[in-house]
């Protein structure tokens, strides 16, 4: 048996504890799997008198997380403090400096300096792992840099936020509006009391720039995701998609086209027979496609004390067994920008919903604006006829360049019987 | 850059010649990924002058396998002639021997010899990988071992056949019968000549036997899985499923109860909602239940040359970079048995089908006998009236004890008014 490895645990949220109850319970087992004892022996976090309903007094606690982050008794460093910068940021930084191994759950902190963070830990010669980083207790970033690493990746999907999708989810089974069932999230817990994070989309945002860098080899580049959250789904759309044969999903993808690196994160339109769409609740997903393994799927609990737990040990225990992969799949400091392909040359198919008054001749005038911008109509429905009121369209287009599709919809905008802005929701084939 | 990783591929299969295509394609990346050149060396298969489709002139030929297994010019031996005895076992055992590293994607190999053989690589200090062994492009046995190293395994279960689930699936598609669909697959070459290793459940639970070693730590013990294949599965019993809302599967099952482990492939009845329902066609799936985890599932292709050959590489990529884990999970020598719990004592639901003579105080006789077995009912369906005639009923079984349902249905059986064998299928409540 070799030495034993020291774990020193910065931030005791629910994160923090589930680490540390863990270790309680699996703690010989760990031991027997990695070959070594490994041990927690000092926490940080912000209120030591706080009862957290775990018993941390065996460890040195420290009221500083950054001298936490190079006590000497500590061999791994594990941030579950949060944020981009901040304490969370200068924990990893001295970390990686004092010669310490760190693991983090820090998807916006990797997001947004990912590459120098690598760069630092592959140069001290210590491991940077963060599987908890990215949809909670799956394995997913073992799988992408170890499981499926013979493979170029044709594309890399998911669904990386929990609150969105139990949203989507319980829209789709009661047929209201986001409002309404934000705020039935946020009683239950599912949602913050300010959303925004989740439901703008900028949580699976972080999480994708990880994906894709470990897919495609490239810099973390956050900055060139694009972002659409789920507050424009409207109950109606769910209703529509659903009469089509989709399911609505807030989908984080990457994808390498001819035009360069796709990475976007959007609501979208589904096949109902695909793994993914009957990715229900709170669970997160990730599907990777692979030139030679072809589609693999992961599910799982994206959040959570028990799976996010999970997934830090597992890299403590990667760290124990001496086993270490370049950080994004390839070596830091080999990481390759690929141009960025612009969003508005995206091409793919997509759902319009239009609001118009019903009288004769509308169909026609957006028929010819949508033939004006070479855009192929695949179907149309008309719900209901309501002489010179208000009815919805709804159509589905094949294969579109963005650009078309936009300019299109402003002009269909203009028209006099075009009540509402038109509404448009991409629709991805899987 | 570290030495150059020589391979040495013993059969040239499908699995063979996707390996060399992937070489062929993605050298220069693999060699990025693990940081050091790698290439294949040598080959060795039956006839030298075959045609696949791939050019194999700049590599050594070694007529013999087992002279390419302890051959000088390589350091790591890709076992893909199959056979749990024979050649493959002799490639395999000499390889070791000769401190080479092994990569093998034959189950049956590992389900019967794996201990011994894990235990002779470790004692050689060589890997003995095998991702390829269980559910083909699927990077399972790395999530059992290295992503979920942090858990207790509730249970781990999964489809591991992709003829059966093939079969499975077009006999619910169709509505024919299992000859008719068995005949399809062969000529279509989703089954073999003779099908039976498949449609048996003999190769699933081949790979079972794996995936209960990693997940329990015990060493492998193939001839205590209770098997049980599709053949009695019948059509009407599919559409009787879909009505009770669920989904016929053929499972592999590994679970700890109070009275051991229990190791089970046959098939089941599984609710139509959850994520293995909806995996069809020639898809593999695993659900691995984590007490920290929870639920996490993986779905992909589970043979093929591209996906089978993209876990062979990975684990040549583990390899490359200097990665080990014990081989299954723990130290080959720690393993631990663990009692074997009797399929007589199986807990759970039960589907239930007869043929009974349409004529009064049968089901009275039949529900008598259930209630003397201390047999709960929770539905019944009589389908259909034709007098003094053959109908069927189909009934499903709150939790019961094997031993308990085997003894009422042969009871029943035994009732003058029973016309055929009655068939019962678990049920497995996911």
């Amino acid at each position: 048996m070799s030495e034993r490895l020291r774990i020193g645990i910065a931030g005791l949220g629910t994160v923090g504890r589930g680490v540390v109850r863990l270790f309680g319970e699996h703690g010989e087992l760990l031991a027997r799997r990695c070959g070594r004892p490994i041990a927690i022996t000092a926490v940080s976090a912000r209120e030591r008198s706080r009862d957290r309903g775990i018993d941390v007094s065996g460890y040195v606690w420290h009221e500083d997380a950054a001298a936490l982050a190079v006590a000497d008794d500590v061999d791994v460093v594990v941030e579950l403090i949060g944020g981009e910068d901040g304490i969370a940021r200068a924990v990893v930084e001295r970390a990686i400096g004092a010669g310490k191994h760190v693991v983090t759950a820090n998807k916006a902190l990797l997001a947004h300096h990912g590459t120098k963070l690598a760069t630092a830990a592959e140069d001290a010669g210590v491991a940077l792992a963060f599987e908890a980083a990215v949809a909670g207790g799956i394995p997913i970033v073992k799988a992408m840099r170890e499981g499926l690493s013979a493979n170029r990746f044709r594309r890399v999907y998911g669904i990386l936020n929990g609150t969105c999708n139990y949203i989507l989810t319980h829209m789709q089974e009661s047929g209201r509006d986001f409002e309404a069932v934000l705020a039935e999230a946020q009683a239950l817990g599912y949602a913050e009391a300010d959303p925004a994070f989740d439901v703008d989309g900028i949580d699976a945002a972080h999480k994708l720039a990880i994906l894709t860098s470990l897919a495609y080899g490239m810099p973390l580049n956050f900055d060139a995701i694009y972002i659409e959250g789920i507050r424009g789904v409207e109950a109606s759309d769910i209703i529509f998609a659903e009469e089509l044969g989709y399911r609505i999903k807030l989908l984080a993808i990457a994808r390498l086209t001819d035009n360069g690196i796709e990475q976007r994160v959007h609501p979208c339109m589904v096949p109902a027979d695909t793994p993914i769409a009957g990715v229900n609740g709170v669970f997160n997903a990730v599907v990777a496609e692979g030139d030679f393994v072809d589609r693999t799927v992961y599910e799982g609990r994206g959040a959570g004390e028990g799976p996010t737990a999970s997934a830090v040990v597992a890299d403590i225990l990667d760290i124990a067994r001496g086993n270490r992969v370049p950080t994004f799949s390839v070596p830091a400091r080999e990481l390759q920008p690929i141009p960025v392909a612009p969003m508005d040359r995206h091409m793919g198919p997509y759902y319009v919903r239009l609001t118009v008054l019903d009288q004769p001749g509308v169909i026609a005038d957006i028929s010819a604006i949508f033939r004006d911008h070479e855009i192929s109509i695949e179907s149309l429905l008309q719900r209901g006829r309501a002489p010179a009121e208000a009815v919805p369209v709804v159509m589905t287009m094949h294969d579109t360049v963005e650009a078309a599709m936009v300019n299109a919809l402003r002009r269909i905008a203009e028209l006099p019987a075009v009540l509402a802005s038109p509404k448009m929701i991409r629709i991805e084939m899987l």
